[in-house]
């Protein structure tokens, strides 16, 4: 395994209100909140997405400051850059979309940069599954791990794809909600099964504010979610989840249930930061030496001794 | 601390109906489902309830061979025992009360036996405030720890009494969305510090297929609840969740947040047996064996390794 991690995703700008503040357009997309959690690790990350004219150079000097690739970054002139701006309700587990602009998206023709193309760990984030496709065709080597991310948009208007993208990846990272959605199941176990038997043999159900569910040939873990005592913005929570596990699965150089554990474990420290501030600002200012103290906590969490004789 | 264990609570018959079956009446009642998750420790479990002429003499044997000292049990002559009749929705997490025959509860006097006024672990039942405020009165000796359970109906109805309950106890174990609507407040951590500062010491929030969350001092432990493939019938669920809790916290004869991690994830195990059959089917036939095996499940469960350098 080389230590090359290809993220596939959008870069945009996002308009966010919470009940605790309302922002003006800030720095989102799933590649870039993939792309600032992995960057925590030693890792060579490209991003392979698509950018208007009006994406400010700040933000390409942040992403190429955190040590990313951005060959695969195509800008489109004369096009303006992906656009989301959403409400999030009182209880923060709904919102409501109020814009969405795709602007260059409608045009994106992801290109693999020749030196992605034998990435060991190909990440397709929430997108388009026909995009998703395309990076896979143009890989000259098959990837030790393709992960998937996906959402409700997708599964309700482009199943067929979708199931095509499924049975092609190794893990797939999906929602407790979307998870029965695909699988017209309520437990979540019995999801997970059939979800296996689509293709990936590791599926991982996020709970939000319960943890998240990693299943694999008749093994379970479960990881908690960091107990918070406000979620400020859950924007990008899931996408700093896969993030950071791909990130910890790319510097390990290791596949494994046990690697996986840790990297859930990761993923959900990650996101546990991202919802304490508003958009990428926690990702952006985090420090190794933070993340490490927080996956300690997460330890900390759930250790218990027993002795029953 | 003796091992003396106090229970007071319901004793009744059940009729349920669930997507996978219906019962016709059989054995119910939190001190029942309490008793019998207990009675799996080696401790001096005593239970303070009240019965009718009705209740049937295999149900008492079935007790009493279990080791349950019944002798706080009160029998009213020409009445009949508390009957409850439910039907649980498909999703399982909501369910609609047909009936409730209340009988003899209306004429409920507790009386602690003797041999129970220096018990050293009390348990307060889900029931009615007044009742929990005279067993504790009752006691000759300042029990070193009181435990209450309650739930939604008597938050709304007998709101000044439980909050007089919930100032003398050391341990409140409610449910998230009951946590909530005592404390008017979503978020768990800060619900969790309302209730705190309203007395207990050590808050458990039952977050049903989530798990469990215990608060004390500033520190938080998670336990998973095992991923089942279906869950059969959620009723007992909570009771058998705090009977294991305080078994093993009385068997163990120490009280501390370390050995309250371990005794909530006994709890937790003792329910995941409890909804995977009707009523209290589970908890009679349930051997310790079967319970230390599910223990080391919880515990594989949420293992993981980890070396941040």
């Amino acid at each position: 395994m080389n230590n090359k991690l290809l993220v596939i995703g959008t870069m945009a700008y996002d308009a966010i209100e919470t009940p605790f503040g309302k922002t003006g357009k800030i720095l989102g997309g799933c590649a870039t909140y993939i792309g600032l959690a992995a960057s925590q690790f030693e890792t060579q990350c490209g991003l392979v997405s698509v950018i208007g004219d009006d994406f400010e150079q700040q933000h390409l000097d942040l992403l190429e400051e955190k040590g990313l690739d951005l060959s695969g970054v195509v800008s489109i002139p004369g096009e303006k850059t992906f656009f989301w701006s959403g409400k999030y309700h009182n209880d923060l587990n709904t919102r409501t979309t109020l814009d969405t602009q795709l602007n260059v998206l409608t045009k994106f023709e992801p290109i693999v940069p020749d030196n992605y193309k034998d990435a060991s760990i190909v990440l397709l984030g929430n997108l388009d599954p026909n995009l998703q496709l395309e990076v896979l065709s143009q890989m000259d080597v098959k990837p030790d791990l393709v992960v998937l991310d996906t959402m409700n948009f997708w599964i309700e208007s482009y199943r067929e794809k979708l199931d095509e993208v499924i049975s092609k990846v190794d893990v797939i990272s999906i929602n407790d909600e979307e998870a029965r959605q695909i699988t017209q199941t309520h437990s979540l176990v019995e999801a997970a099964q059939k979800l296996h038997a689509m293709g990936p043999n590791y599926v991982i159900i996020k709970k939000g504010e319960h943890g998240a569910l990693l299943f694999h040939d008749q093994k379970i873990f479960c990881a908690p979610a960091l107990p918070l005592e406000e979620v400020f913005d859950p924007t990008g929570a899931g996408d700093s989840f896969i993030g950071g596990f791909v990130g910890h699965l790319s510097q390990c150089g290791k596949i494994s249930f046990e690697e996986m554990k840790t990297a859930t474990i990761i993923g959900s420290a990650m996101a546990s930061f991202t919802v304490q501030k508003f958009g990428t600002k926690s990702l952006e200012e985090l420090t190794f030496s933070e993340l490490r103290q927080r996956v300690y906590t997460f330890k900390s969490l759930t250790e218990f001794e027993i002795e029953l004789t």
